[in-house]
């Protein structure tokens, strides 16, 4: 490992615009990808991409999510107004397969244009949404906006939803609930464009004060399905 | 790939509590894995794992995090009430090659034992910060606690603060403000308890609507550095 550079918070904020937000953006470790479906009140859909998704509580089930400050419709923010208006939503996981589609949807296509259409994903339905799903994500999750906030900084919005279905191939959901997102083919990213597959390490114990180092519960490489 | 399993929100309130959790925790994605180092105002250190960390903005430069419904001190909580009371804390990248001893550091150890000696991390000091940094790990962050939110839905509180110094080995930053996370051996989450090693497919272009697909900007593969 090379000598470490150290910056300070002056240093971040001489640093060029996009420099920094590309350093920032690696700077939270290795982020989800997510597309995200949403339909405005024509009926015409939109795709959008984020890596902001977080677990916020599981009873009830919440994610949240950030989304840039808003800009009106004409302009865009096109999942935020969908969100607002019709109050629901779509995260569908990309698989390593799909990721120059997925990153394609970031561009700024029109309000009149649906990004499944631009860069060839199906929209599909489920449980009575109207938010589309994507039929290439093997797990797609139908959420209802229940909160917003303002992140009083920069204007952002941390959108928050409580998920009302979710499918997923069944081989991937083991007995005590883990979803194996890697066998997937789920992607990870870092900072702002950079995709990655995984390679599974271990499943660990819950951990206890007087046990350690802790079990391994299940280690993948011996074919944990088995474990 | 198997047959979809579709839940919706009543299958998901009927699941047992511990399955449920395993579940939706790996709805995100994958998921940071980050140790966070605090100190009380008596000098004793604490060390938590966590995984929701997320980017929330670049400029300024804010990090967001999840922490569980705080209890009395006594009782636990040790890294929220630290944060209250001296305003600052670490977050630091969990390397592959530490995984088993990130993880255990979530096992309850009382106030008065460091999670830092429980388990085997060397507290460093940076830029005159009270809070502890890990030796061990690649990538070390100072923030300032700027804003804090309670989620109404389950009393877990959602942190905010300001990065006000980082550190990382000098080689794996790239020009254009890029930071090569996989090449530090930083590990990725799955659920509660997976862990991953990456494995690098691609950079891509900004993403513009009249190119399609976009540029591969880097090619890993083909060694990044001379992209």
């Amino acid at each position: 490992m090379s000598a470490f550079k150290t910056l300070n918070d002056h240093d971040l904020e001489l640093m060029p615009h996009r420099k920094r937000g590309r350093l920032v953006n690696a700077l939270s470790g290795f982020k989800s990808v997510n597309l995200i479906g949403t339909t405005n009140d024509d009926g015409i859909h939109n795709l959008s991409i984020v890596s902001s998704v977080v677990h916020l509580g599981s009873d009830p089930a919440l994610l949240g999510m950030v989304l840039r400050p808003p800009v009106d419709r004409e302009r865009g923010s096109h999942t935020y107004w969908n969100i607002r208006e019709t109050g629901c939503y779509t995260i569908n996981h990309v698989p390593c397969t799909h990721t120059v589609q997925a990153h394609q949807v970031s561009a700024r296509y029109p309000e009149s244009k649906s990004e499944f259409e631009a860069v060839g994903f199906t929209p599909i339905y489920r449980c009575g949404f109207d938010a589309p799903a994507v039929k290439e994500s093997p797990v797609r999750i139908g959420l209802e906006r229940v909160d917003e906030w303002e992140i009083p900084q920069n204007r952002c919005r941390f959108v928050v939803g409580q998920i009302r279905w979710v499918e997923f191939p069944e081989d991937a959901f083991a007995a005590d609930g883990y979803l194996d997102i890697e066998s997937l083919g789920v992607a990870a990213m870092s900072s702002l464009d950079g995709y990655h597959r995984t390679d599974k390490i271990h499943r660990l114990a819950y951990a206890k004060p007087e046990v350690y180092p802790p079990g391994v519960m299940q280690d993948f490489k011996a074919g944990w399905r088995d474990g």
